[in-house]
């Protein structure tokens, strides 16, 4: 089957990557804004009967990416496209899955209907903010096949080899984060636990690894996204107080809000690793070969 | 039948004017941005069994206008609403009506078909680009309703009053322009004409009124849309070189970018006078009245 590669403007390299990757065709798009605001979208190849993959994160301005996307959708099913497979490497709108307050819109609904009914096939999405959004979640609210990638695994590989860890220890900041400490450390051979609340008197409450002591560990701090950076900087203050040797911090989606990377590196992580679902400072992993991957097996 | 009004971020106080004028509930929305970009929207008040109009215009961030859009329609549909009319005062993405270019998004379809399928029941749009695009157009492509309105009327009788027009004639910058011209002229009963290129010599091409002179007159050139200023700044240079005394420019959608306000002032114009389709500087015109006069005619 033949397999077409094309990235909007939001993840043009990474694309290319994932076509290298699958030694496929990468297709230029041309897209450019009027004076209004307004994109101009055209797609620079012949798409007839072919199964077109189309790249977009959704990271800074993506409701930009967004209809970027929805115009690159209709004019390939316009063009005859067999298929139209949507890579999303960070899907925004994930958070609101639901009404929590009265009168509140359920964005993620919304959206997810809206690149259905753009003429999307099928979706692959990387690490979505897992806290409320799962895989049971996306499939009632979609009615087309959403794919659930990964990228621990290669994150924890990188940090073990890149920064030399010896029998590291590897740390969610959060509960909701144990499921990406877990999968990180399975990767890896390595232990992994979870920051959580504990009440030690009516007065004190402290946060500190679940089960296990950090003291004298090298520490690898896994969750999927760091935004503003608070998270991840409460979590290596209580490593680091706990007593451990090293830490170092990694994430699926660098969004790094404003001074984010910095206040993290100051709280004594050695490094930050992200990935290229969001082009960044720290965006050391691609994405593109887990991505590949998951393409091949199914169309290659 | 009770009617309520809402502004998305981008036309607020354009919606609370409407509200004022109609004498009917102005329902406030909560919007704001996740760090990570994405917005956030909630419905402040009872919508269950209403006609909810919602006013969003699409300048200079359309995409995230029309994202906020489809959530405010999106949820006010969840929560019961009987009927949502959209009204865009400026609508964007007008130019690419067709496939100029082998490849190209037709930008108007798919935005029109994303409007529809969010919940739209019925759209109302104000003065629409309309070298190309016109009610046919629009209708083809869409099977709600769309509603045209015209400011020019407005814009007219505010430059005659205002400027103390004496027996203007009113100049359309270029062939598409004329449209506009003539709706303005009738208001107030004025002469009118446009621009057009003539071949005077096999080497010589001058831009000038098809039909009437200008020498000692009072001008008022109209346009739909004043966006780099372009057009504008030739058709000033060209009424002034053709001996008018007086020069005043009016448009509905005063997208202004960059300078283009400066460049007619040092043209030559008194003032540019725009619409608040678009908040700017020039915005002297409210398109409220004309709003609250079609909705009342159809609605109160």
């Amino acid at each position: 089957m033949s397999l077409v590669i094309l990235g909007g403007s939001s993840s043009r390299p990474l694309a290319f990557k994932i076509a290298k990757e699958l030694n496929v065709e990468f297709m230029e798009v041309e897209t450019r804004r009027f004076p209004d605001g307004e994109k101009y979208v055209r797609i620079l190849g012949d798409v007839s009967g072919k199964n077109v993959v189309v790249v977009q994160s959704m990271y800074h301005r993506p409701d930009e990416y967004l209809m970027e996307y929805f115009l690159i959708v209709d004019a390939l099913k316009d063009l005859g496209a067999k298929k139209v497979i949507g890579v999303i490497p960070y899907f925004a709108y994930a958070r609101q899955d639901q009404r929590f307050k009265p009168g509140e819109a359920i964005s993620l609904k919304t959206v997810t209907k809206l690149i259905e009914f753009a003429g999307t096939d099928e979706l692959y999405v990387i690490d979505v903010h897992r806290h409320r959004v799962e895989e049971a979640e996306f499939s009632r609210l979609a009615k087309i096949p959403v794919f659930y990638l990964t990228a621990m695994p290669e994150l924890a590989k990188y940090a073990v080899e890149h920064f030399n860890l010896d029998n590291p220890v590897v740390i969610g900041p959060d509960a909701e984060a144990e499921f990406w400490a877990k999968i990180a450390a399975e990767t890896i051979g390595a232990e992994y636990d979870y920051l959580e609340k504990q009440r030690i008197s009516d007065r004190e409450v402290v946060i500190k690894p679940k089960k296990l002591n950090v003291k004298g560990r090298e520490v690898l701090i896994v969750d999927d996204i760091v935004s503003t950076g608070g998270t991840m900087v409460r979590a290596i203050d209580v490593v680091k107080k706990g007593g451990a040797k090293r830490v170092i911090s990694a994430c699926t989606h660098p969004v790094l809000v404003e001074d984010a990377l910095t206040k993290i590196l100051l709280a004594g992580a050695e490094a930050l690793v992200g990935t290229d679902t969001i082009p960044s400072p720290v965006s050391f992993v691609s994405v593109a070969p887990i991505i590949a991957r998951n393409l091949r097996e199914r169309y290659l």
